[in-house]
């Protein structure tokens, strides 16, 4: 909220807040600001602070006016050097365009728009995490008398050996055998998909994506050259018709694919489909990366591409991320075993080896059940929280596009998303839009939740009022 | 040593030992096995013997015979799967050809020939790392209350605020001014190095390198894309006449270097030298990554690109594994202000942030004066042993290349030293051929020697009796 109170003029207060969202890429690169007529009657200012307030970001290089169109935000505006500054060299021109959608997205990821419960955030909130079992598990890995001789070696290239075992009986639960020598630990899901794609792709290639799907794979791809082919996520599975159009003219050597709980819909993958995708898979001789992220909170029995062709086509990628500590970077990939040793190079390449402190730890929660347990916990607890965010996300008018299930829901609100973030950052909410996952970052109406943190009665009101007054 | 009372026969024991240096990566791609003569004559056994051992690795279509050639190692030796395993998908086949440098080297580090010192290592020995305060760092942040609020959540994405201010005071100290919120944390330097390449380079843009040069740089680089022009490294830097035609021709947007003990020279960069360096930097606009891993043994006053010219063209790199604790990976980036964001959204689509706990331990080191006081007892402990390895080396018949200083000595040994390995590798010793360190893999008389792991006479002596024998 603007303040009148405050010892900045209104004007300063407006051009400030425009400002630090453009550098935290909530407003994103070619987005356009409100009209001034619009942005007076929503902040309840004059219509000539508004116009003060834009000069300002206009003066500071953020945005740029186009004639009879408004004002934009600026493609280079978070990335040119400070104004004022004596001229240290231009990033190369030659990065190309930023890729808006995930930086966005990842920024909006640290973003702390207020202490209250955050809608878009991809995670569950810190306080659900909590347990007594994660420093005692490295409080007993430092004082194991072996820490020395972990620390002070580059470690083993696959990654802890304790850790790959505790793994390897792990996935058996999931149906997915794998012997531990075909695991290599990573930097968290992030890195492991890094890895599978720089040893499967070469800048160029074209390769399939789930659209809607996780922005920031879309960047990364995007970002090593990649030539992104977008595939209709339904219900059951991928489009497979749009898919087999592609393998005839493109012939794309991969498809990166959340089977379980995916990312935004929680749709999950039916074992019909997961047949005729792996089918077309070896029809066209391409590869599959499984990300199976949200395996924590699915039942075991839910259907993966790896348990049915036994990673000879699919490389699955898990972490913990969405369990257990975000900050602790495990992920990890099960290959096939043709795919080790080059994956393995590529890791070497990227990061040498990873923290064995970190994976002892984390192998010792797993092999003394505490895991499994606080998965139990959470699930339980998730299952309330979908129920109760549920009834007030239907409450206050939002349609579900996709049953509701796992860690999102996917719902229509009737309103572009984009400008209605915008307004909901005002009020201290952010909100994950429906352009993010798109490749194209279209405009949509869509948006998701995560019901962890959308079992506020306060938030639904806020939303419900400004939805009503767009 | 083959031994005639081991229950293997004498053949399946040369064919195993073949075997397993091809797998890691210790006999490269497209290199030539000895001829059946010499090989029978060096292992002591019968020709046949030898030729039934070839017989084995043909069958195992882990080397091929060309005629009136001899045997060489398969180029897909070690990437295709283990024969007589049911039809998974082979790697693509657009991968192009293994960056064969890299893998082997980096392979080569992780392989324990035998528990004799080794002289291609490319680290301290573990012993000479070992300390208290590393674990009692991790001890001290482990029991901090605020354990979980850092690792429940994704962390900063620089990287932990105490280590950067950390870093920042340690860089002053070097004369590279620089705020703590211009350095990013990274998973060792190697990921540094990719973090800045991926921002900076587009697939095909060329980027010189510096010859010789650290291998796995060149193989990081080759499987991004990027067209390497390598830069001859003389004693006081890089061969600007070479550099500046590679400007005029090429337009190349970065030059990877380390200025200060270089590897595997230990040349310093003199001042007139990197003066100069900016010079062409800046008529031809290209940034220089400046790799400063062996500043920790190195003097305060040594010549940094980053000291000079305060951060405007170079980004400096920096890392600990050489020093404390290789297995915690942790590096930095110090970056201008111009390229602090799209690296820090490299670092982001890479890993997401990296591990606080082991930042915040790391921080506690340098903090409390240990890092440093550690650093002044291995610098006294590596001037002695440099003096008697260097001592040893010239009575063995070595010469000195470069100046003997720092880590490692770059020596003339009159011989093939890709052929040296092979025999010094049967005597439980791992080398580091002078091959290893060209873009090409060029034939070479050269090897790099770490002065911490060469003061054993019993390796000069055996060194010397096979070096007669060539």
């Amino acid at each position: 909220m603007l303040l009148k109170a405050s010892s900045q003029s209104l004007t300063d207060q407006l051009a400030a807040r425009f400002g630090e969202r453009i550098r935290n890429r909530l407003l994103a690169a070619g987005a356009r600001l409100p009209s001034v007529r619009q942005c007076a009657e929503q902040q309840g200012v004059s219509p000539s602070t508004v116009v003060a307030a834009y000069d300002q970001l206009l003066a500071q290089g953020l945005v740029e006016a186009r004639k009879n169109r408004g004002f934009f935000v600026r493609e280079a505006a978070v990335q040119e050097p400070a104004p004022g500054r004596a001229g240290p060299p231009q990033p190369p021109s030659a990065r190309g365009p930023a890729p808006v959608n995930a930086t966005s997205l990842i920024r909006g990821m640290f973003h702390r728009a207020s202490n209250k419960p955050q809608p878009g955030m991809g995670v569950l909130p810190t306080e659900w995490l909590e347990s007594t079992f994660l420093p005692a598990a490295v409080r007993k890995v430092t004082t194991t008398p072996s820490l020395h001789s972990f620390s002070l070696q580059y470690g083993e290239p696959l990654g802890d050996a304790g850790l790959r075992q505790a793994l390897a009986t792990k996935l058996a639960g999931l149906n997915v055998p794998v012997p531990a020598d075909h695991i290599i630990t990573t930097v968290g899901a992030t890195h492991a998909l890094d890895i599978v794609s720089r040893t499967l792709l070469r800048p160029g290639d074209p390769v399939m994506v789930e659209e809607p799907g996780w922005a920031v794979e879309f960047a990364r791809l995007s970002a090593l050259g990649m030539h992104l082919l977008p595939v209709p996520r339904r219900a059951d599975g991928p489009d497979l018709q749009v898919m087999a159009k592609y393998c005839a003219v493109h012939k794309p050597k991969l498809y990166v694919s959340v089977s379980v709980f995916h990312n935004p819909t929680s749709y999950c993958l039916s074992p019909g489909s997961a047949h005729r995708l792996l089918q077309l898979a070896n029809q066209h001789d391409f590869h599959i990366v499984e990300d199976d992220t949200y395996s924590h909170i699915a039942p075991a029995h839910a259907t993966r591409l790896a348990a049915l062709d036994g990673l000879q086509r699919t490389i699955y990628v898990g972490g913990f991320a969405k369990i257990l500590a975000p900050n602790w970077r495990i992920g990890f990939i099960a290959a096939p075993e043709a795919l080790v040793e080059p994956l393995l190079d590529t890791k070497l390449l990227t990061t040498l080896t990873t923290p064995a402190l970190l994976e002892k730890a984390l192998a010792l929660c797993i092999d003394q059940g505490q895991l499994r347990r606080h998965c139990e916990r959470i699930r339980t607890r998730l299952d309330l929280a979908r129920s109760r965010s549920v009834k007030l996300a239907l409450q206050a008018g939002c349609r579900f596009v996709a049953e509701p299930a796992g860690l999102f829901g996917w719902v229509d609100t009737g309103v572009d998303t984009d400008a209605l973030s915008q307004r909901m950052l005002d009020e201290g909410y952010l909100l994950a839009p429906g352009a993010l996952f798109h490749a194209q970052r279209e405009p949509s109406t869509l948006m998701r939740i995560n019901f962890a943190t959308t079992q506020d009665a306060a938030f639904w009101k806020k939303y419900g009022e400004l939805v009503r007054r767009m």
